[in-house]
């Protein structure tokens, strides 16, 4: 958005540029163009739109996985956010061709947590980086009650556990 | 804030209890209910929407500061966001009586935070506290160059200084 | 559906100007500011937007009839949206002071039908449409089978039918 | 939503069979996944966020006809929605595969008609008709004029005549 914001995470809630920048491990790469309807007043995306976004990229990740966010709730899991966290450097624009990069960063006995960075993509090899954010999510069964990550169906826990080691983040 | 769920802050990107707390200073309190178009598949406003709210009390906190958005966007102005953090800890459902209260925690050079906490209003005296989030802010000019805070027009930048002293986190 | 929108409902597919301006029966109001979130671009409100106020003046009509939506979910049925028709005469814009205005136009077997006139509140007496618009609705049981308003439980089949009835339009 | 809904265009509004299943003329196909956020608490697609979709077909078809929204909108143009009609007939669901099939109908002296229809595309020749709807836009300029077809610049107006010929339903 400025200056100085750009610089990067610089008092970053990110937890860290490594965590932001892991090379390795597995991503899902979403891309689609930023709709009229997510833009507002100011001309630019509104910034909610922005954890939309990140669910598209949450939704192309678990699916890319094998472990479909559709195969959670057939298992009569969901998998709600219990923090959010997200940086602004840029805006998006009407029409703009977004592309945004999923991770999972890690997962806890009973959470897991996905990094997202969101790119105005002018050409494949010219990518601006415009948002960044995480996001942690628990487990909870039909009745509401928390579940742990060793709990889930082995079909749907493996996956996220593989993604993880593979970013070099897992704990 | 209340309840277990407020036990801590351990972890909380919010940057202090302190903060979270400040009982005196300039609060508005927004209160609405729960849409249905607010709602997802899985029963709960979806975490997107809190956002949204956050932005109903922020507005509302501007206007009864007597600087409001509109004439901050009439004076060239506007204030996008530059970071956004947000706790949820219990879900408001469709047609929930909703209490926002929106404060303003503190003013840098260029930026002004505000606090959120999101309450389902049971009765006038009975709150369950939902989300918590913080916002932080810039100003840019009308050609997109940030503005310093002290460089505002007075009748804006006065009632900033005023509700961030009166809540005793200015700096 | 086509023609000088203006000059009022000619053409319109909102059956007659009786039922728009149908002077007695229930009717809600609803009253809430336009929200930053809800404008686009064009720095006026988006156009889809007007649906979900609409929805906000039904739950308003129900709630008020003593019938109210959550009730209906409450009892295992849902009321999905069959058809959809809005007319744009003016647009609103952020913050501004809005009223929805919201009946029963009739119903039918096994369907509801309600309109909506949402305005611009310069003052109490001082009101400019913006947007008017009807929607039909169906109901449906558990397991998505078609239920007929005379098989509705009589708590919620008889405020619709006497609010249809007050409005002078029901069969 | 379902039966009798399904059997097609009975006391539709949308103005004829012809026009629905105009099989020449210039179509736009979109093609995306329903977003979690676009959902609802019934489990299914929000009725507003079809709006959205509509709008997103709307931006390719001008796009592939070349005379892109932005283009407009650089022009000093905008061109808002006066009138939509919408027809559900099943729903759309989190995660599904979503096809919009997107025609400009009709050109006027000052408006365009846009037609729209939305797939659940099980396989590329397996489609389910879910919703159906019709859009209707003026063109105004900076100053928030009307602009006449006519009037709009060569290279914009040009598309727009030209795609409507194709379909057989210019005028």
């Amino acid at each position: 958005m400025s200056g100085a914001a750009g610089k990067g995470g610089k008092g970053s809630n990110l937890r860290s540029e490594r965590e932001r920048q892991a090379p390795g491990g597995s991503a899902a790469v979403s891309r689609f163009r930023a709709r009229y309807a997510e833009t507002d007043a100011m001309g630019i995306v509104h910034h909610a739109s922005y954890l939309v976004w990140f669910e598209v990229g949450r939704t192309d990740l678990l699916r890319q996985l094998g472990a479909s966010y559709t195969a959670f709730e057939a298992a009569g899991l969901r998998s709600p956010v219990v923090e959010m966290d997200v940086k602004y450097r840029s805006p998006a624009r009407y029409d703009d061709p977004i592309r945004v990069v999923t991770r999972l960063a890690e997962t806890g006995p009973a959470r897991v947590r996905f990094l997202y960075s969101v790119y105005r993509e002018e050409a494949p090899d010219n990518l601006t980086l415009l948002v960044t954010g995480a996001s942690t999510h628990c487990f909870l069964d039909v009745s509401g009650r928390p579940v742990a990550l060793r709990s889930l169906p082995e079909e749907l826990r493996r996956p996220l556990e593989a993604a993880t080691q593979d970013s070099g983040s897992g704990r």
